[in-house]
């Protein structure tokens, strides 16, 4: 097995479980372990095969591991971990604050270069794939607008924001994106949006006994940057339902790109991603393994330092060869 | 201007003018001139200051191009052109014969390997863009299934095919994807499809004088190959009617991908790319356009020989730079 790529996972969330149930699904890659700062022997893994690792013996294995994949978060973790990392590993991460990229992709470019090792920052599917196809359609259509709806999907910044409201005992909050502007976009209309044309919120709040519901709902809906931009909606319901409904992490979105081309601009093209994810984390986690066989294959060519998915040719994310790819998916 | 990359057209049919069009509005580009085997001072180029010269002066101009843009058809043109002209230049083209791209490729290669210039073939949508996706589908999704359909657009093959049946006077034919197929896909159901159940065929005919309506009818329909194995309708209408609403020739359609990720293959996720297009040959010509941007590159950078979408990187398409794209758009 020595042509396998040998993976390990800093970090084990829902993020590291989705990846180890899709490196194990890998034919080309081999689960070294997983790396967590909690007590190791706390730790029971989703397989039946995984190890698991202290993270203070990382340092033990760096010859051990291709790839680590770090599955930590962007608010504190990955700031961190990933400029500390790369100068043992050859990495790629899912850090998604999209304002924090450019300094971020500095901070682990550097100690990459230095020690010979190459990263991918920011991938998954939003700094990820619906950044390729900004980039696509904007290279393609340059005359044009581009157009990015999240949703329908759970967002657990604005789900934590309504578990704050006095009153409330739980909740959970699902972005939506507003039908209108979406079919004027696909229709060619190339409308002007504002934050309340695109997007419409909805969430379901279960109360703390004797709770006010009107003043819980009126501080939702008024409350400034989360939800006094959009139209919100907000449901009551019991502790029960919530669980039985609500418990999943669905999410996707589109990315349109409304352009025209030809001579005199007279021709409307309308290009469209589209993603409907029953789980966002292990569809996050499978871009992050194919991602991870194309940083093994830079690395192994000696390109090395930070890289993002605009410096990825579409290839080095397949375990098929370039032949085989030509005669049979081109 | 000493930065634009010089752009040479090599035929200049509904390709070529697309092409034309997209890059008089690229700013960081610069068109040389127009090649036509016809005698060039019967050509008259839709850009005002389009120069149009004569197939036999390429040879004079291989200092004056950075990359020539083939707009030949795939059946003889390109099959002679391509191997020829990157003996000369850079070049890319949209050779869509899907089972003759392997042989194609290599017939590129080696001349262009041997002349040091570089070659991007097959691009546009399918092959090209529709092909990038349904790598990246199979790349992240390996568990699943990957669905083309194609259409509403004009198929100018299945055109033709009805224009020789005895009694039609003219005739267009449109490809129609099925969408209970499409519902079904996106739903995540990964269902079988045979021919019939993905695409249905829509004809609009105008009879010759005399002719036998539904002679006709029955000839098309059960033809082999072109309309037998498909639900095909007939309409008939006036010349007035076809060149009022079938001259335009749009065309489309969808790459999906239907897969399973996370531990006991429970998540089903669905990967939806879609074109929406009201003009095929420029909507074409745009993504010949932004690959000979890459080429460009790629010949700069030393990176010789034949390539096709899957050996290019998307930040290699966009005007803009490396840092400015991770900037804005990631």
């Amino acid at each position: 097995m020595s042509n396998t790529i040998k993976i390990g996972i800093a970090g084990y969330g829902n993020l590291g479980r989705g990846v180890e149930a899709s490196v194990i699904a890998s034919s080309d890659m081999e689960l070294v372990g997983v790396f967590t700062r909690r007590d190791p022997s706390t730790v029971i893994p989703e397989g039946a095969n995984t190890e698991v690792f202290g993270w203070d013996s990382l340092a033990q294995r760096t010859n051990d591991i291709d790839v680590m994949i770090l599955c930590g978060g962007s608010a504190t973790d990955l700031p961190e971990q990933g400029p500390e990392l790369v100068k043992m590993f050859n990495t790629v991460d899912s850090f998604d604050t999209h304002a924090a990229i450019p300094h971020y992709f500095e901070t682990v470019d550097a100690p990459a270069k230095e020690t010979q090792h190459t990263s991918v920052i920011s991938t998954g599917w939003d700094p990820g794939l619906f950044s390729i196809n900004r980039l696509y359609g904007e290279a393609i259509l340059p005359q044009g607008k581009t157009y990015t709806f999240w949703g329908r999907g759970v967002s657990q910044g604005h789900s934590d924001a309504i578990r704050r409201v006095e009153g409330v005992a739980a909740g959970v909050q699902y972005t939506l994106p507003a039908q209108p502007a979406i079919d004027a976009v696909r229709n060619g209309d190339q409308p002007e949006l504002s934050t309340r044309d695109k997007h419409t919120r909805e969430c379901f709040v279960v109360l703390e006994e004797g709770a006010d519901a009107e003043a819980v709902r009126e501080t939702i809906v008024t409350m400034p940057n989360y939800f006094a931009d959009y139209d919100t909606t907000v449901n009551f319901i019991s502790a029960e339902e919530l669980a039985a409904n609500h418990s999943s992490m669905p999410h996707g979105g589109f990315v349109l790109r409304s352009g025209d081309s030809g001579h005199g601009a007279a021709h409307r093209q309308v290009i469209e991603y589209g993603l409907n994810l029953s789980d966002n984390p292990s569809f996050t986690a499978s871009v992050l393994v194919a991602y991870a066989r194309a940083v093994h294959r830079l690395a192994q060519a000696g390109d090395f330092g930070a890289k993002t998915v605009f410096d990825i040719a579409p290839g080095l994310l397949s375990p098929r060869s370039a032949a085989e790819l030509r005669a049979d998916i081109l």
